[in-house]
């Protein structure tokens, strides 16, 4: 098919207002928001329904052309930019943007994939409900890329990721059919996990094109510390009184250093000092409950009992909403401080929780053996063994050099998650990033599964193709 | 390959002992707990080691021989009993039954198959911890076959089934290789969801050896109610105000009719009557917190609410464990009570929650019109829209007219279940016993996927040949 044809096929098919084809038109769709991807592509199309997605994969598929999905654009490895051979069309779901449904009843919504996650949010609270996924980017990351990436955040610990959230799915294949399961069952038991296997596949399999999602209780009782502990096994130790103390109603527990504490209060106008004892670490810690517990004193009696056993030195619960959202944001603003500090070197990796200390520990021996231009700033959400493992630039060292560190200090992390059995993408999944590691570290077994699936569900390669496992050119 | 050959080298791989070859050595292996399905098989192979299992599959896959794996063989569906060739081997996981280790700073253990989920509970219990699963069969059915069906049970409501409670497994695929991912990680996105996929695809898409087990906190508090409702609506009412104001740890929520309850008084010795108000309805509900929470009061209070608002007209809360035991074994009893009783018709239906109480109403006229023999003993797990809607037969009408009505009144059941967008398995899976149903249910494209994946993954066909989905035979 002639590349004219093509792109008059697209047209007749979404309308010319949603096919773009000038490069002022398709730059915003081929840069991730770091600016570290970057690609080309003959299109971006913007349907505005399932059939039109249907219709664009059949087609695409018949021609053998490669077809990158696109929600908020917010991934951290280029799961979303398309290669440079500007051969690919980028989809981007960002008109499918309506909340579906709402069944309070049912504790359930359906909404289409490029809802926004602070609208499926918004949606939820209308109804009484809580939809509990929160990320730093919910104002622009899409519900369809937080299920193609299977997304974490901050109250995993609590209700569990993406993959947990989700009843039902809708999906486009490869060969444009649809499979569409979006009642809100909560259970099932009629042949394999295929809404498991899609949500996750960063789009290499299938376009998820709405999705059932689950609602909860909203919390009427919210309780946040913020704690200040002598090192991350005293962290782990507050976190386990808090969760026998709470009887388990923590719901986020996230872990951060001075290092990047300082960095937020640096970079940040108006960012707020916590106001405890300064310490080499840091608790946020929430507890929430759907009753009318009172949960500040619990919280307060736990904590007494973590700075008498040593674990805490200090310990700030916020007395207001406001202060509240304080403590949260000086935790959200760390990934910008970062940025605004200068070059960072990034990990995404997790380990059972009760080794986090030795995982910090260890790596920050490697991380101060190998980046002597660098400090630490490892964080995140402790409660879920998963760190931010970042090293941030020193103020007046060499950028150059810096950043030439990356790939032995990148092997030398990931090479320790793997012997203590960790990952080495938590929560932000594959990507182009991390294809290679993928390849290095996943078991031979398991890598040949994962080609298998792809193949049976996607013999031509239409789907972003290269993202995930390396595939042939398209 | 000739068969004397065969055996000769499965003897090598496993041992003598291990190779059962005789007719009364192979049939307990040969025929499912309900003797509804009967099978014929070369041998029974009861491997011990992971190893073994790998050296086993190789084999049967170099020479296309089809392999049905059996834990407890408790299920359902014949998913676990060979077909009538006598050319298949049963791969029987019982001597593969140690718990590997107990993690209990992680809230974790690794069990290996063959362990019965009481032996799991029992070692979680050792440790402090609590594995939610709960089954009538605890007692036999093992953990290699509850990770294979994706069990599900009596407390899904609160913690999710099997599928949920997995953190990793060990699997062996069609031709031997083996996938080892036994780490407690709750966060790792590297790649497909390998572990969910296999989760439920009973045997067909590769054999479970072992997993990583999620564990909680144990219940320090418990209060559990038997209460009298005047129709399924009622009982929805009373589960919605209870999760309210429980904060929700509403941990069971089970309905009963008042058919089933006639059923157990009748048929079991020694049952005790619940004693309160005889209603058409009854709900066993059961609150658990692993704090030190007064929960009868609680329950006390909000039961008086439902009284006042006619949604309850009676509550017993059980005074001590034994009494919380009489109303558990009156709600277990109701399978062998119906079996004890005579004929019964059986499926395991869901729709959505709030939906229960139409399914009931509509469904129970499909029974009346199509099974004038009969009455309906509808039960189970209310709280996830998970019912046994089962029909007995009315004693002194005729067993064979009244098993003639099965066909037409499933076809009813589960067409009705269909428009109602509910699943005709909800957690018993498909085996053989629902293969042509999921043919029928299953949309086009999803059923395409599924043996796509199936022949991706077992070219040859060897893994529980014809269950799940229709398969050539081996």
């Amino acid at each position: 098919v002639k590349q004219v044809d093509l792109l008059g096929r697209l047209r007749d098919l979404v309308g010319g207002d949603a096919l773009l084809t000038t490069a002022d038109d398709k730059s915003p769709f081929l840069v991730d928001h770091r600016h570290l991807f970057h690609g080309a592509a003959l299109a971006v199309v913007q349907p505005a329904s399932t059939d039109e997605v249907s219709r664009l994969l059949a087609l695409c598929n018949g021609v053998g052309i490669g077809v990158v999905p696109q929600g908020g654009n917010t991934g951290y490895c280029g799961g979303a930019t398309p290669d440079a051979s500007g051969r690919q069309i980028v989809l981007s779901l960002r008109r499918m943007d309506r909340i579906r449904s709402v069944d309070a009843a049912n504790f359930s919504l359906v909404a289409e994939a490029g809802c926004t996650l602070a609208a499926v949010q918004a949606a939820a609270d209308d109804a009484q409900r809580l939809f509990p996924l929160s990320l730093g980017s919910e104002g622009s990351c899409q519900i369809g890329g937080n299920l193609a990436t299977n997304a974490g955040g901050t109250a995993v610990l609590r209700y569990g990721m993406m993959r947990d959230l989700a009843l039902g799915i809708e999906v486009v294949l490869a060969d444009g059919s649809v499979i569409s399961a979006l009642s809100p069952l909560r259970k099932d038991n009629t042949g394999y996990d295929f809404k498991g296997l899609m949500i996750g596949s960063e789009g290499t399999l299938g376009i998820i094109t709405a999705a059932c999602l689950k609602l909860f209780p909203q919390p009427r009782s919210v309780a946040t510390a913020w704690i200040s502990v002598p090192d991350p096994a005293a962290a782990i130790a507050v976190l386990g009184r808090l969760r026998d103390a709470s009887a388990d109603r923590v719901a986020s527990c996230e872990l951060v250093p001075q290092s990047a504490l300082d960095l937020v209060l640096a970079q940040m106008p108006g960012a707020r000092s916590p106001g405890t004892t300064p310490a080499p670490w840091y608790l946020l810690i929430e507890l929430t409950s759907s009753g009318n517990d009172d949960l500040d004193p619990l919280l307060e009696s736990a904590l007494a009992g973590a700075i008498e056993a040593g674990d805490a030195l200090d310990a700030a619960i916020a007395r207001s909403g406001e202060q509240r959202d304080d403590f949260w944001r000086l935790r959200e603003s760390i990934p910008e401080s970062q940025r605004r500090a200068g070059g960072s070197l990034k990990h995404d990796i997790s380990v059972a929780v009760a080794a986090v200390p030795a995982l910090i520990e260890r790596g920050a021996r490697l991380a101060a053996d190998l980046v002597p231009e660098g400090f630490l700033v490892a964080y995140g959400h402790a409660g879920d063994g998963n760190l931010h493992f970042n090293v941030n630039q020193r103020p007046g060292t060499d950028p150059v050099t810096f950043r030439s560190r990356e790939p032995a200090l990148q092997r030398a992390i990931h090479d320790l998650v793997a012997t203590m059995g960790g990952s080495f993408s938590a929560e932000h999944g594959i990507g182009q990033l991390k294809v290679g590691e993928l390849e290095r570290y996943a078991q031979p077994a398991e890598l040949a599964a994962m080609r298998a699936i792809k193949q049976a569900l996607d013999p031509n390669g239409i789907l972003n193709p290269g993202k995930v496992l390396r595939g042939s050119a398209l």
